[in-house]
């Protein structure tokens, strides 16, 4: 009796703003977190209503937006998990940036209860997300990704088809964050090594964005750095896991990943120094302190 | 004396390219090397002729493009060195990557002889230096950069232009190179990763490259990795130099740069295993020999 509704499972800064793409986009959408005040605010503003056990038979796909492979194992197969409950044939949409091995792992246990699943990291960040035009890198059967059309087309403007294997999607992830994790960190080393030499940071970004040396993570993050505003786009915090995942993945392909490895230790001093909160820009800090460099904004 | 005449020194893979963008550009354009042949060949392409000693006193600018800093301290100040036989008001453009401390010195000394002196590294490869559209990091007088201008419009198309403080175009240049570097090495790490997990260097590149990973080295250079062609555009040890003179800079500073210091260990390892003369991009056959991985080409 699916009726092509879809529930989306945490409702923190992405999940929220994908949330509120599938319901601009018309899905009668649902949606649930630990958090009962974002699942309020959710319904407030148009959200369907119902608890999991009542809507799990009409859902056609369920999108699992949480922090990581732990909290997406919960949702799907944890005490009172959602898998179990719901039709054969519908599709877990899973979004958490997890080591392949894992994606793998999940489809096969879905599987086992007719379930489809798409391997999907999103790439992106909040606003894209509120936007619904985030990047998605998914994999998955043909099947898979027919049922989650109308759902990926409410999220994304990017969708990127890495083909029928489950865990496709989760590899390339996990390649774009080792790069986006060690550029953030680059750009935190060469915006303040600049200042040691007189390079003014908005002089800086000027300039660089223009040269050899840019990025997209330069030209996303330094403006920040200028600003002086660790508003949390992307947390500290996040680089801990993301670059984590990698390293574990790395490990267990025997790849060493020196530069990896040398970003994460920049993220772990500022998590560890209290930044983990702020934006990741805020690795920046962690250099000018080091240096005795006092950043735009007084830090 | 002075006739708008420029002679260059250094006529290597960067230099030969500029000499001919002079050339084209209607300047008379002396050409010198250590190399005889170099300077026969850009002589039979129209270079002017006459000797060091014959020239000196017509040329308006010098244009200095040896590789590092004391090559450039040679051709200005060691034995027959130009400076002392050029006429006052001369612009020396000092093209090579070196620290901005010596930088300052270099003009310090020509200002002692009347000249001028334009801090100009120049960005952008071999190509785009034949081309003539370089882009050039360039601080020094009003009076330089007026002087220069005829030979900056001719090997430039992008001419940053950073004040008045020789130096400044030395900083820049190592922030860029700092950055580059690094994110060529990263473009290595995470193309060799994303094998470890299946993913295709063509497939990588194509993904990356629109997504939050991308950044101008990546795309830039993981295609030689793709096509498994190392033909120096720039070479492994370019890096060595560089890196090491943005360490040098960074440790005159206090200034720690983790990730600089991971990316020069990589590039160490490619020159120590004999592919320091090859394209940078061959950084990736250190992570592919280490993992065991057989890159494009079979290497």
């Amino acid at each position: 009796m699916a009726s092509g509704a879809v529930a989306i499972f945490g409702l923190g800064a992405m999940g929220a703003g994908m949330a509120g793409a599938l319901l601009r986009a018309g899905l009668t959408t649902h949606g649930y977190d630990i958090n009962a005040d974002a699942v309020a605010r959710f319904q407030a503003a148009g959200g369907a209503t119902g608890s999991v056990e009542e809507v799990a038979e009409t859902l056609d796909a369920v999108v699992v937006v949480v922090v990581n492979a732990a909290q997406t194992e919960a949702v799907l197969f944890g005490d009172n998990g959602i898998a179990a409950k719901l039709s054969a044939g519908t599709v877990v949409v899973a979004c958490a940036t997890v080591a392949p091995d894992v994606a793998r792992d999940l489809a096969a246990r879905c599987a086992d209860l007719g379930l489809l699943y798409l391997d999907a990291p999103v790439s992106g960040g909040t606003i894209r997300a509120a936007d619904g035009t985030l990047s998605i890198l998914a994999s998955g059967s043909r099947a898979a990704f027919a049922k989650a059309q109308p759902a990926l087309d409410a999220m994304a403007s990017q969708l990127f088809d890495l083909g029928d294997e489950v865990g496709a999607g989760s590899s390339m992830k996990a390649v774009n964050q080792m790069l986006v994790g060690i550029q953030i960190a680059a750009m935190g080393e060469a915006l303040t090594f600049g200042m040691t030499q007189g390079v003014a940071p908005d002089k800086f970004l000027e300039i660089i964005s223009q040269c050899a040396g840019t990025s997209w993570a330069l030209e996303s993050r330094a403006p920040h750095v200028i600003a002086g505003d660790y508003t949390p786009l992307s947390a500290v915090d996040i680089w801990l896991k993301d670059l984590g995942i990698v390293l574990d993945i790395a490990k267990g392909a025997k790849f060493g990943a020196p530069l990896t490895a040398a970003a994460l230790q920049q993220y772990l001093a500022a998590s560890g120094s209290g930044l983990g909160k702020e934006d990741d820009a805020a690795v920046a800090k962690v250099y000018a302190r080091n240096a005795g460099l006092t950043l735009p904004g007084g830090e």
